[in-house]
């Protein structure tokens, strides 16, 4: 999220930019989108030699290169033809476009915005064209001016309705998702469905365009927007997205109440003051590789970071007492935490024992040698005369008393990723046979989304030991935030505890069925999980019942990319199979994603080639 | 092609395999399909520890390993469900199948059956289970069973009618065009659309199972097919397959006479003794990287295997002969043969003067030093007294005088691609303002076609210098054999020489458009030519117009590789777009491929990164 509401002012072709820049500075724009050539210099493929006297557009030296870099976005000229049928328009075309990324290429802008896409053609050619610029260019980023709405084409019934997102979609599957390409999303005064507004989230936006006709006039005359576009702005507000104020100024001649309003709007959003916003902030979308607890020892600063939820203790707290009430009451119950990592679920369940006026016996149970340093320290320090450190592998361990309370927390994102099955089914050896586990159930779900965000970060992940395929064969801890979800999240794999079948086999299968709402491109699938941890006691990072732990930040998703993005259309059912292989001390996924049963994409990490968690 | 027909039988189950070999090898069957497992033989996957005191299944000693892997192919047990909703049963499948694949790696099988794919299904966990096997199988082969149709599921308007080839390609789709898995085609009695069963021709099919049934009986009391059957085995002749009876012996118990009529029908394939079928045999479906003649220069063996076409310097005889008599009557004809090689265009020149009863003088421009070598013993050997040898490229040379006839053969599979329009632009400088370039004109065509077999070559490419991307996106010289093509060729770029254009501009862009009939899988585009010589004498590889020079086989296609394949569907529209862009000394091709606008693949090539031609 940034910080900053930065607003800029798309104008017309000026030849003096520094006291344009100056005299906008006054009504608090920064920067500005302008034309790089006047629209009236027109050039032609056929003409080969050039014998003008006098220059082609205005000089670079009107502005130092910071001036450039900082306050102008290159507007390229938009009389061209980048697809015409004609091939001599299309040849100029392309001599305009080269040239015109060369001047600002020159003047090292930071940005380009490029010409609208056309409504109906395929702009194939437009498409190699910038191809080959954002391949080619050192830094410059290339916006392509994409309106909400074609004009005059605001009815969806109509067969010739066409939404601009498909030609967006195409032009970006064709340059393969170059990073260098973004989106620059014109605003009109119409807004398509919330959906479809909702599914540009998901997109590479790197600037908005307000016309200053959208605005509305209010009571006192000053501009505002509708209660629709206001909504929408909220929304686009959690983005690192630059505004460019464009069109007449009604108000005055000035562009200052439009700025205004926006910074109005600005200060509106919702405050996100709170310890979880805070804690994720750096987070969003950013991938993480998901943790080996069993073949890596966490470090202090993971510990630290994971006590520090204020939430989770609460639930644990809160089970552990519900658990403890259900234990015989005339006998000293034994609490065992396996894992018991830097001691907070010991904290806890002294904390539950006190509550529940139980007498308690505790072992805490931790295989990592430098935890166990801090447990051993606490034990001192914090008087823990009824608690034993255990330093031993929970799987290996033969306890010498069975546990009345078995409490552990070595849940992933996905729910049994870090191996919480494996561990607990070792551990509950030393469970009695009326014994209860804390947590006893896990599910982890799964929904199919797009996110270019997300795919494009897997793409460019670079490092000596990962190939392209291994990392679109991983799943990322991420925080998702850029990214559409075609559908709520359902249910996949599930996991009881104390696990009574005659033969354990955690190894598991589910096919999931999603009805897409909306065209889009599925990218990948997030995953989350939820869990009981004693009777209706929970926690839950499923967006859809998060309410059953608000506040709980220990966990972010869980990211399953695809190798290769999948065209999704309106209607259409999204298959997702989804495997949990054990073999040869590794445990890991398989999935693969069809379209109505067709379509489907190659296994995922077949044999778990790419990606495994060591047991 | 294969140049023996090697008949097979499926059978049950059979404990002396020994002796049922040695009966069926007189009934002239030298190999059969049987159960490894008795299909009595039961598993579950509950079942820890198993205690039967007899064997499993018949002893790996009834035969030597060769035995084994010469006439033996395993069938896997049917009975078995693969993606049951019920857990236990999908284990039980699991089970079986590893521990059979087992057994059947352990006796050395060539390959193995497996069961057929369920019919509504998705077939996923089949799917993981024999991606797994293949990855992990040394050499055993997988063959899937498939019939041409589901039993009972004849009449095509039926809403429940489900076409095989859909479960085999959501199949191999899943275990990403395993090589090591094949189709084992179930004939049935009726068969579907010819569409249908020429797409069937692009898959790899290992063997075709001939169940008893579907023979009729002829007047004389022995098997037949129907005309239908039997044309469609003409078709697969043309591949390398095995055939397998099926079923009860109804002929006096004996296979023979089914033995027989499939003999028979194999000696009436259509004579393929010709000059062109016996120099294209090797090279079916052979990957060859297109010549570099600029930049490399050929070989001798090149030439030699080039001048070996009967029918190309026929029709530039006969070319030459018409041009000449279009030249003015009243002087010496000058006729330049530019890129001459080891000259037999200078003698079709030669011939041709004879014939149209013209004197000329000859120029023979060659720039590979040793061709001149060649040239230069060929004019005193052959008495080429009217022949002055150039040593020089035809782009640079300085001719003394001006040409009335240039002659060239610098065109390849698709036409442009060897930078014929980029020599003979060069060339035409010493060409006379009413001057003929022979060839005058030609086109390149595309097809998109579907070749699973072809797309896997690419994929299997293996060297140091190339990766993966490179080698989806060169293109590749290929004698197309086991492909479906979705449309007819359409053309795409055309030359004409000599070029009278103000500014010569060889770069072109071109958007084509084709309808599909049939469901599919696009793996590529290929490319072929044709060319006006002069006049209305022609040469063609497009297959649509190859009788206008029957029996050249001086060029096979071009493959334009496609990086992820695109499932097509009946009433699509495949929208190909083709650049030639020239630059830096290079020429390339890019191209993409888009389903009805939209679901456009990654531009290929672009600035030519992974292939062009050097100038």
């Amino acid at each position: 999220m940034t910080s900053n509401l930065i607003v800029g002012l798309e104008t017309t072709f000026c030849q003096d930019l520094p006291s344009k820049l100056d005299k906008l500075y006054e009504e608090r724009i920064s920067c500005i989108v302008a034309p790089l050539f006047h629209p009236r210099f027109r050039r032609d493929a056929n003409v080969i030699s050039d014998n003008r006297d006098g220059p082609e557009t205005r000089s670079d030296l009107v502005l130092d290169s910071r001036g450039w870099t900082s306050s102008v976005v290159g507007l390229l000229s938009t009389w061209v033809d980048f697809d015409s049928s004609c091939e001599l328009i299309r040849l100029t075309a392309e001599k305009v476009f080269k040239q015109e990324i060369a001047w600002a290429s020159h003047l090292s802008l930071a940005a380009v915005m490029t010409p609208s896409l056309h409504a109906t053609r395929s702009n194939a050619n437009y498409a190699r064209l910038l191809n080959q610029a954002a391949t080619q260019a050192q830094y410059t980023q290339f916006w392509v001016k994409v309106p909400l709405y074609y004009p005059g084409k605001f009815d969806e019934d109509d067969p010739s309705f066409v939404e601009t997102w498909e030609g967006w979609n195409s032009l970006r599957s064709m340059c393969e998702y170059n990073s260098k390409i973004y989106v620059a999303l014109e605003i009109t005064a119409d807004l398509p469905d919330k959906r479809i507004l909702d599914r540009w989230l998901g997109e590479p936006i790197a600037a908005v365009i307000i016309p200053t006709e959208i605005f509305l006039t209010n009571k006192k005359g000053y501009p505002t927007l509708s209660k629709m576009h206001q909504k929408f702005f909220l929304q686009l507000f959690q983005h690192k997205i630059r505004y460019f104020i464009k069109g007449r100024p009604y108000h005055h001649g000035r562009y200052l109440p439009y700025v205004q309003y926006l910074e109005h709007l600005w200060s509106t959003r919702s405050s996100c003051s709170d310890a979880k916003a805070d804690f994720e902030a750096p987070y969003l979308d950013y991938l993480q590789a998901p943790l080996q607890p069993l073949m890596d020892n966490l470090e202090s600063q993971t510990y630290e970071t994971f006590e520090q939820d204020p939430v989770k203790y609460q639930q644990y707290e809160i089970a552990i007492t519900q658990a403890l009430a259900d234990t015989p009451k005339d006998k000293v119950s034994i609490v065992m935490v396996v894992g018991a990592g830097r001691g907070p679920l010991v904290r806890c369940s002294l904390r539950a024992a006190e509550k529940a006026q139980r007498t308690i016996k505790m072992y805490a149970v931790e295989k990592n040698p430098n935890a166990v340093i801090t447990l051993r320290n606490m034990k001192i320090s914090e008087k823990w005369d009824n608690v034993k450190i255990i330093a031993s592998d929970m799987r290996v361990w033969k306890a010498p008393e069975k546990a009345d309370i078995m409490v552990s927390e070595l849940l992933g994102s996905f729910g049994d990723n870090e191996l919480s099955p494996e561990c607990l089914d070792g551990a509950q050896a030393f469970l009695h046979e009326n014994g209860i586990s804390i947590p006893c159930r896990y599910t982890s779900f799964v929904a199919p989304i797009s996110s270019s965000k997300l795919w494009n970060e897997v793409k460019s992940l670079k490092s000596v030991q990962s190939t392209h395929l291994k990392n679109f064969e991983t799943p990322y801890v991420v925080r998702l935030h850029q990214i559409y979800s075609f559908a709520r999240p359902q249910p996949c794999f599930t996991f009881d505890h104390p696990n009574r079948d005659t033969i354990i086999d955690n190894r598991r299968f589910h096919q999931l069925s999603f009805e897409v709402q909306e065209n889009g491109v599925l990218h990948g699938l997030a995953g989350y999980f939820d869990s009981v941890l004693y009777g209706d006691t929970c926690i839950s990072i499923n967006p859809e019942t998060l309410d059953l732990s608000p506040g709980m930040f220990s966990w972010f998703p869980i990211f399953f990319p695809l190798r290769t993005p999948l065209q999704v259309r309106e209607g259409d059912l999204i298959d997702v199979c989804f495997w949990r292989q054990v073999g040869g001390g590794k445990v890991w996924y398989e999935w693969t994603v069809g379209i109505n049963n067709t379509n489907w994409s190659p296994i995922h990490n077949p044999n778990g080639r790419s990606y495994w968690i060591g047991l």
